[in-house]
């Protein structure tokens, strides 16, 4: 039978009752024909007892502790849901990581997977079990220990499930609907896709639409899986959602398909810096041990073997980034006049595999924010992106008159 | 090193901060010299969330995922005292029953202990690890699936642990702090034992003393594992609790060691039964079947070929009880005139190992009781027990005369 991998996150396993909801909709596709391997996350709000928990026991936390006891979140969600599901005469059982056994990496608290081998699963879907319900999120390293993936690693999971099993799809069922063309609490005119390329839906992804986590998308594009983002919250429909796939399996499109933001940024200068083959290397290394996710670079043209350096991150490493140049100055490895911090910006982007064959999209762009009165700080472009930094109090202003301007609440 | 084991039930750990005192405790025994093998419950209240989770959504549940469920309470608990103990300098990890692994039979949710290897864990304290923490209750089966050990299991945990490495004691901690010679809500002149022998503590743990786990202190009694009932609540005291031990340790003791008392307690007869060869296994055969807990039984003389058959068993129980009576007479299996319930009665006795070698013991029972106008509905006997079934009415009256007379306040 062909196999459906579904995932269902915490707010779609909540209480009793929603896991109830979900397994009616695993039901269905069993109905349908399918092999169900059901991924699931922990009851919402257990994830953050357990880890509140462990912050208030131990502040540097040994990470193979944390997963022990973060991990027993989705192990009580797949035991549930079986119960569920065999209570409808579903044959069920439930899996936890280790029992698949999903191989990971020992980088605990962060794993990636490593292998998941089909055989037990496969075996049991042999004799008769329609549905494998997984605790998501979690595996086994080498020495036997369990570990997480990190927030958000039931995606991942899902995907990575998919991959081994050759799913026709993997389903994502979560509280929002599908992907938008843009944030709908911003825009009223935000218009639902039905489709989206793994490239689109990965830079909007890691551009701040928490839809799907995006190790997960990168998964699905390299093992080419069918992603759907559906909600848990609607009537069956089977066209329901968005799809995330290949660029070739959408016919038509326009040519910008979102505006996605990130309200939460800082926008970094170093002041004079001296300017020297190895200076980028000087600086952002520092920044990267110190965990800062720097994101937009700016070199500005050098004057007298000095130069500016601008850079974001969000907004609460800033502290962090600052600590880190500090240091590096003090030991010598870098040398700047000052360092100043703008915490009031947020980044605007517009994606769209169609701005590669488009030109004069930049230019519309900043157009339509110049028409706005809005000021750009920061510019950086991707063959199918393109990101400005801008005041934080001009996000909205800037989100609409995108969406307005790119036409996007036309299919 | 010697090793101790120390278990701590789910009030003992049924917050932050009392695990954090538990841990307290435990770090003293490693400064004492020991490797310290801890055996963890879930935080109170939880086992209770889980299991009422599984009840609501299955009402004949599959008992592998009511284990899978359940069996996370303690894994928590587990991962928290490590990371405790880490905090303490103390080098302690979790163990998960799989991970020992504690190998149990399939049984789910009332499987039983088959062995316990000991290299993983002795391994790690040869690297220098003090403390061991595992999840109590669980274990799992030649299948791979998480089995637990049934309500208490924990108890039966930390003894097997203790025979499997030659613990040289193994520390029970509870919210009471020893073994009483009766129940001191019922009785204030009830006095704390310093010592206890096996087969008393069995007959208490039995009849309703709920101090210890009965399947814990048969194992304790096979293995010769000093076992020891303190409670979590007191200061550090070397010699605070009761030790459970071999007879031979005990060097004095009184005839009777301590007044048990079982409050709901029901009779009920089989009027006017066809008395043959076979009959009684006519009769229990069916009742045990039907997951009635017999406790006595008496057979009154025949007349005519019939006879009256009385047995007592939990109160809850008697709906059961009735319905495979009466399928057994339909059937025409066995043949009796009417099934009289009597639903007020409750069981007193009287428990020492003292009472082998000492005459007149039952008499005295007797006249106690009778002084104190309280009929006798049922009479058991076993070699250091003496039981009888009273109406409920007078159980405390029963358990305070009992007291008095054979002077168990004094030591």
């Amino acid at each position: 039978m062909p196999i459906l991998v579904m995932k269902f996150g915490g707010t779609s396993v909540a209480n009793l009752d929603r896991i109830h909801r979900a397994s009616k909709r695993v039901a269905r596709e069993v109905a349908n024909g399918y092999d169900v391997i059901v991924i699931v996350s922990a009851m919402s709000g257990k994830t953050n007892e357990l880890v509140g928990w462990v912050n208030e026991t131990s502040h540097l936390y040994d990470a193979r502790e944390y997963d022990a006891v973060v991990s027993s979140g989705e192990q009580v969600t797949a035991g549930l849901m079986s119960l569920r599901l065999q209570e409808m005469d579903v044959p069920a059982r439930s899996w936890q990581g280790w029992q698949v056994p999903v191989k990971t990496t020992g980088v605990h608290s962060a794993a990636r997977i490593e292998e998941i081998p089909t055989d037990n699963i496969m075996a049991k879907f042999g004799e008769g079990m329609r549905v494998a319900v997984v605790a998501g999120f979690q595996g086994i390293a080498d020495d036997g220990r369990v570990t997480t993936l990190g927030r958000g690693g039931s995606d991942t999971t899902a995907v990575a499930f998919a991959a081994a099993f050759g799913a026709e799809r993997c389903d994502i069922y979560t509280d929002v609907d599908g992907v938008y063309t843009t944030d709908p609490r911003i825009s009223d005119k935000a218009r639902k896709l039905d489709k989206i390329a793994f490239e689109e839906m990965l830079e909007l992804a890691s551009l701040g639409a928490k839809v799907l986590q995006t190790r997960s998308v990168e998964l699905a594009m390299r093992y080419k899986v069918k992603l759907r983002v559906l909600s848990s919250f609607e009537e069956y429909d089977p066209e329901a959602g968005t799809l995330v796939c290949d660029e070739e399996d959408i016919v038509e499109s326009n040519v910008v398909s979102g505006v996605a933001y990130s309200r939460d940024e800082a926008k970094m200068t170093l002041i004079s810096v001296a300017d020297r083959p190895g200076i980028a290397s000087a600086i952002f290394t520092p920044l990267a041990d110190a965990g800062v996710n720097v994101d937009m670079i700016v070199q500005n043209i050098s004057e007298e073997g000095r130069t500016d350096m601008t850079f974001s991150c969000p907004v609460d490493q800033v502290a962090r980034a600052e600590k880190a140049m500090s240091a590096a100055k003090e030991a010598g490895d870098i040398n700047f006049h000052d360092i100043v911090a703008d915490t009031d910006v947020a980044k605007v982007s517009i994606v769209g595999i169609g701005m590669r064959s488009q030109a004069g999209i930049a230019a519309k762009m900043f157009q339509v924010l110049s028409n706005e009165g809005i000021n750009i700080k920061v510019i950086t472009t991707s063959e199918i992106k393109l990101s400005v930094l801008i005041d934080r109090k001009y996000l909205e202003l800037a989100v609409q008159a995108l969406h307005d301007a790119f036409e996007l609440e036309k299919a």
